[in-house]
């Protein structure tokens, strides 16, 4: 019974469709996801609670798997948060898993690989099951050249270009793993995976991959632009609704700063 | 200037997404697809029209391809009613095409083969975009037997007992061209292809065909369930959110009778 007032880190990975909320973090006068987990997890656990995001996604924008976390001493079994949380949250929220991890685990400070994915519908005419979830563009787009254009980014490079002016960052060097188009049916879908991303930077970046699929711009302009570090350098800010972040991989998640107590099952 | 007050009859491919409405056909006191039609119609043209729709859907069925027809004195070109009733239509419902047919082509009357598609999302947890779309099923579901259950309803078959107490119809017999399902991702994908579905046929096929996966069913009680000719011989009717109307495809439209009219151009 010694263990009753531990407090345990919960990681859970979060799903949601980001149409009717105004983003991941609180307002004062607008429904946002944070503000739902946290009444779930008080609703659950009776606790008042600050959940953590890892990604502090923009209002439209959807996830598959971002992840929060949050400091408890109810001694419901970890990985069954999810079942009992989605038995609270609304429809559009949903938590795919749950599980404890190190109290140090914080999971924007602990280092991750986030990809994320953005769906552009390339038809004449939009379908209706689309709408809150990819933008329509009507006409040839050149995915060979995008996807030479990608290439650019690939890297560690500063991309003070597609970073939203007011964002304040200690620095706008990041590293890009991989960032490609691929044709699914009617759909092109752009997939970019980093280390980290400047505010509205994925968006920036499809909005100038967009500009050379069109032929506005070549795919060695990526390079200028990267070099003038100025956002006026790069393309448009593609609308937040295309946007959707698919997963988060902690690097330190399995090692021993970050990682999953091995005595979490004593507490079942 | 003699051709003025012919009056053409404009064929309209219609998608729509059905979770706001209370289905296809009018209704005194509930917002259904038909009404968002005739008063786009109505803004356009000026005229009181009454659309003829091909399938009339039920509340929560969505459509990709669902068909209307209306006769109009409008001289707009017969395909540019698609791009302008879209400019007023709400984004739920988008018209995919529009060109003219025969006065006498009625999208009831004529033959037509028209398939369907219901969508189960087979995994533990349910995935926010798709919980208007897809039903979720958690656990195993034998697809190999399902698709052998699928195959004893295609043909010439009596399908009453796949047909909802109370629904008016002369004749309960329909052709079944192609049924199964197809594992797409974490996805299965029922399609069905018939020349016309009895009301909430396609959702009691599926509810009986999910039975079998669960091996509730063998397939060969599909052969017993037909010759009953009674609605309690089958299984529940699968929810209406993971049905969708694909195509229509009318066989007489290329032929005299429904055909489209040679002189169309005339009216440009």
């Amino acid at each position: 019974m010694q263990e009753n007032n531990r407090k345990r880190r919960i990681l859970l990975i979060v799903s949601y469709d980001g149409t009717n909320y105004h983003g991941w973090q609180l307002q004062p006068n607008a429904v946002t996801i944070e503000e739902k987990l946290n009444e779930a997890i008080f609703v659950l656990t009776g606790e008042k609670n600050q959940v953590i995001g890892a990604s502090r996604t923009d209002a439209g924008v959807h996830a598959l798997g971002n992840a929060a976390v949050f400091d408890t001493h109810s001694r419901i079994p970890a990985e069954k948060f999810s079942y009992a949380l989605n038995r609270i949250l609304p429809e559009d929220i949903v938590i795919q898993s749950s599980k404890e991890v190190k109290r140090s685990f914080h999971p924007r400070h602990c280092a991750s690989r986030k990809t994320y994915e953005y769906t552009i519908l390339n038809r004449t005419f939009p379908l209706p099951e689309y709408r809150n979830y990819a933008i329509l563009f009507y006409g040839i787009l050149d995915l060979e050249q995008m996807n030479k254009a990608a290439e650019y980014l690939v890297g560690e490079h500063d991309f003070a270009s597609f970073c939203s002016v007011g964002a304040q960052v200690q620095t706008t060097v990041r590293t890009i793993y991989a960032a490609g188009f691929e044709k699914q049916g009617e759909c092109l879908k752009f997939r970019i995976t980093g280390n980290g991303f400047l505010y509205n930077m994925v968006r920036i970046i499809v909005g100038t991959l967009l500009e050379v699929g069109k032929g506005r711009l070549r795919p060695e302009d990526l390079e200028k632009i990267l070099m003038a570090k100025s956002r006026d350098a790069a393309g448009p800010t593609a609308p937040a609704k295309g946007l959707k972040l698919l997963e988060i991989l902690f690097e330190e998640e399995t090692e021993e700063a970050c990682g999953q107590q091995a005595d979490s099952a004593v507490e079942k």
